[in-house]
């Protein structure tokens, strides 16, 4: 469903061609400052516009419509819109038809019995992760001793990516990236066992956001080539603090005081500017599809502050379970 | 918390020195035929006593205290017991004074202030997974047209690996491994956007489990390395099929009819009989450590069940809430 | 929190006055016809304008966000906002010096450590009914085979009650009313033991509509000086028709076919024209406290289209759990 | 479904005629003492024996499965199991055919489609109320500070009513009363706006107990025919306390921290000895129906340690979610 969360619990809605997209914010605390400014930086790393992205621009400036008084939270939902101004719709309506290879659109279509709003992938699409940031702009001040930076080490395969991503423009392709996002300093003991481990929380909300296919811990995949006596992490103070993180500040479900680290894997955009087969549902015939939308060559380039909002979106709703 | 699950839920309680383990399953369809003979051969493919694995063996009866009646389900909530019957506690005294690297002992003790059950990893047990084993055998029942399947597919970085076991083994250290389950036929539109997206649900579940430090979906952490062109999966037939299956059966969170598949990583078992440094609480001074304990050389032996049962889990409760 | 509901789950925010209050429905089954004038009904029976309720007229346009694409729901969730036209703040200032008797101020300033919204009661304001009243419209529509109908049987302890208004109006005080409501056909079993009776999903909800003090099912109260011999009420048809209804339709916690009968206590208007005694916060002083603001002198008249909202809001939730 | 609370949770589980019932307490803080004695008096309240409660008599003795390490609750979820020992099936097998009114026989045999354990209720018994009763023995430890007293104040319509018991024992009848629940000193600020106020999860877990049919808080019902010049309660200290106490200790959702007081309105037993009408669902005709169970002729008399567990229950959620 469209809600995450216990204490701090965030209801997303909207779609990528409707009037807006939102989010509202339950359950946090009263007297944060929060105002408009507080969500520039983060919205304009998320915005489009550098090379590899896609040339829809929108002005994404938050419309705070509950929640907030006097410049600080009130305590009540905080509800926040973003209005939709730069949609060109007509180009979508194919998709009924022939369902583009990688998107959402043949089983939106199955779901929601024909009725999904098809246009720019709808309430599927990449749009609601600006919603997500928003939130997670007020996350961020609820877990403001926690540093939170995601970035991305890798594009298409290369961990200096200028000219991938200029080679993928030529060619009218895409490729992904993987994305690793470190938090420290952490407190000792955020999760909830048994079910909702820190790393559970994390992948869950991690999931949602559109084009992820991966995450790892630590070590992560590398952890399951190792041996016991090289992955574990030596306990070296009384806080906890160990010698090597392996276990990428975990143990147990539980945050163990030591950095937070993990990796994301993005795929490449589904949408490219090459020709693809694809059924045509009328027809039943296979046949080549091309693509007309405006689109990302390598939308990882953008979605390191949607990790960093969802990182901080899961410790706050856990440091407010836990740790106040 | 110790809940998941929105219409088919699960509850798990229990420690693994503790009377029992158990779990309550709410939310069942009625009229499902249930009987003790049904858990025998999930429970005994995820039971100790191989090679590779730890003495400590138990019977792991299932005690079914409700939700069955004349032999069925009768809708109402199913609670399982496990006794515990082979539990030696008095080795794990010391992890009070000093934690054991890569376990919980740390954290717990922090969570809990210093109340929690320290004996055998208490709440944070690898014990409870036969808990899960037992929830995965009725959610197996409801989803029953879908076969699920997970296996060992590479131990110690060998894909063979009886011999790296058995080194191990000798070495008296540990090693992980990677499990893969795979699912099919699958239904269409599993899945409930924006949070609880297939990959969400299952993730979550599945980093529950101890030892999980990494999952991917489909190409996983290889589309990342992949182009949109290569990545992109033709559809190729009415009903959804598609000529490649990079995307793993998801596209925008649901199922999309072809068969899932995700690959999980185990890290090696914490446990290991070479000795080990680790701080003294008391002394404040890193000492080396010995674990006397019964433990698992590859606990990843023991996994796949308990994926497939986290799998059926998972799918029981979207088939409820979409699918019927 | 600000949510309820299992499957079909509303999200409420804004505050009295504010930019909007709104609400979000999720869950709500995709190709239903949806278009602002359905709204309209129901809202202009809650609106404030006849004798006894507020003078502050607000247009009350909703304004649908999200989740309904060429004139039906499109499965996504619907956001709807209604905005705030016609509050007047400048009067509410002096509650945070001295909390007004039977209002929320002192509770809502002790809860948000001083930063809730005061105006107009803020996110306490009997304003956010009317979003329940739109997602009671949607959710009538889900069941609408079912006959939902709520009316004031009594005001000020009168069954007729004009005069009683009158003399209230005059005399510058409010007086409460009691509300019945009935539905019917009722689909039997709706309701999810054994916390989710149908009684208890219901009070849960109307418990939540400000002013309300009381409920009872079939007799209630009446029930407690009844024998069991008057009280049983014989089935008499094979589709579970009774031939008395001093349950109400509800058995077990369950609807069981017979007409859902249920009455609500709705409490005097808090804000009165009379000076009344209340303790100044910074004196510590008790002192007469007059209200300027506009309110009603009978609540009650605008409820019953609520209490209808919120009967619908449960039925449709545990229509689409149990009865679909 | 059976699960109620936030972060204080219970889930409850079993049937009348099982091998038992009981409940598992999630989110329990650590550290409380925690042994059977503790148990002790609110069962024993809660036991039948008395006159005019059922010969139906259990031990009753709570076996704790897990949360509980060296005499103190550990933090993981605490699982207690009641054996029933003293159920005789034999009797019920005839409701299947000819449901009896006023019980849940109809209902529970369509919702469940037939598969629902029948004897003595099942899942539906009041029986199931042993476990909530121990549930609030915990919960009452986690609100130490609070004086939780529930009386009957009234059965069969008297307020000494020894003699109307005697009566409808000879009468073989049942009786129904009036049960107060007074909560003091209470915190301020305790509910959680805008659905899950005070009195929306205090009704909501009180209409899970069987025979509940009315609820109203402070003045009630009463309310409704009282003048806002009379009902609104000035408030006159610094702390909240109000001169009269119409409101129940309640505003706006919130404990204002006077006294919580609400009355319950329980119903006349269903089970009697005199003969009754119901449906024969085979042949189809009414026919007179004679129960020969073992029941309660004021099932009143055992429900105030109930709404004393239920009151608990609600109370430790609320302040672990605000409180602490």
């Amino acid at each position: 469903m469209n809600t995450f969360g216990r204490l701090f619990r965030i209801h997303i809605f909207g779609e990528s061609h409707g009037p807006a997209v939102g989010i509202t914010l339950d359950g946090c605390p009263p007297g944060i400052s929060l105002s408009v400014a507080d969500f520039e930086k983060d919205i304009q790393r998320r915005k489009s516009g550098a090379r590899g992205t896609t040339p829809r621009i929108e002005e994404d400036i938050p419309n705070i419509i509950s929640g907030v008084f006097e410049g600080k939270t009130s305590g009540a939902p905080i509800c926040i819109l973003f209005e939709n101004n730069n949609a060109i719709s007509k180009e979508y309506s194919q998709v009924l038809e022939q369902p583009r290879p990688g998107h959402a659109d043949f089983v939106a279509a199955k779901k929601y019995s024909g009725f999904a709003d098809y246009r720019g992938g709808g309430h599927f699409s990449g749009r609601l992760t600006l919603a997500l940031v928003a939130a997670g702009v007020v996350a961020k001040k609820i877990v403001s001793t926690i540093g939170i930076e995601a970035s991305l080490i890798e594009a298409g395969g290369e961990s200096a990516y200028d000219e991938a991503i200029e080679k993928t423009l030529e060619e009218k392709d895409s490729i992904g990236g993987v994305i690793e996002c470190k938090a420290s300093p952490m407190p000792v003991a955020l999760g909830e066992p048994f079910f909702d481990s820190l790393e559970s929380l994390l992948s869950h909300l991690i999931f949602s956001i559109p084009a992820v296919k991966g995450i790892e811990f630590g070590s992560g995949f590398q952890s399951a080539r190792m041996k016991g006596s090289q992955h574990n992490d030596a306990i070296i103070k009384n806080d906890g603090t160990t010698a090597t993180n392996h276990a990428g500040g975990i143990n147990g479900g539980l945050s163990n005081g030591n950095p937070l680290v993990f990796r994301v894997a993005i795929k490449p955009t589904s949408s490219i500017g090459i020709p693809q087969d694809s059924i045509n549902l009328k027809s039943s015939e296979v046949q080549p599809q091309e693509i007309k939308g405006r689109h990302d060559a390598c939308i990882a380039l953008r979605v390191p502050p949607i990790i960093e909002a969802a990182t901080a979106i899961v410790l706050a709703d856990l440091y407010l379970i836990h740790g106040k």
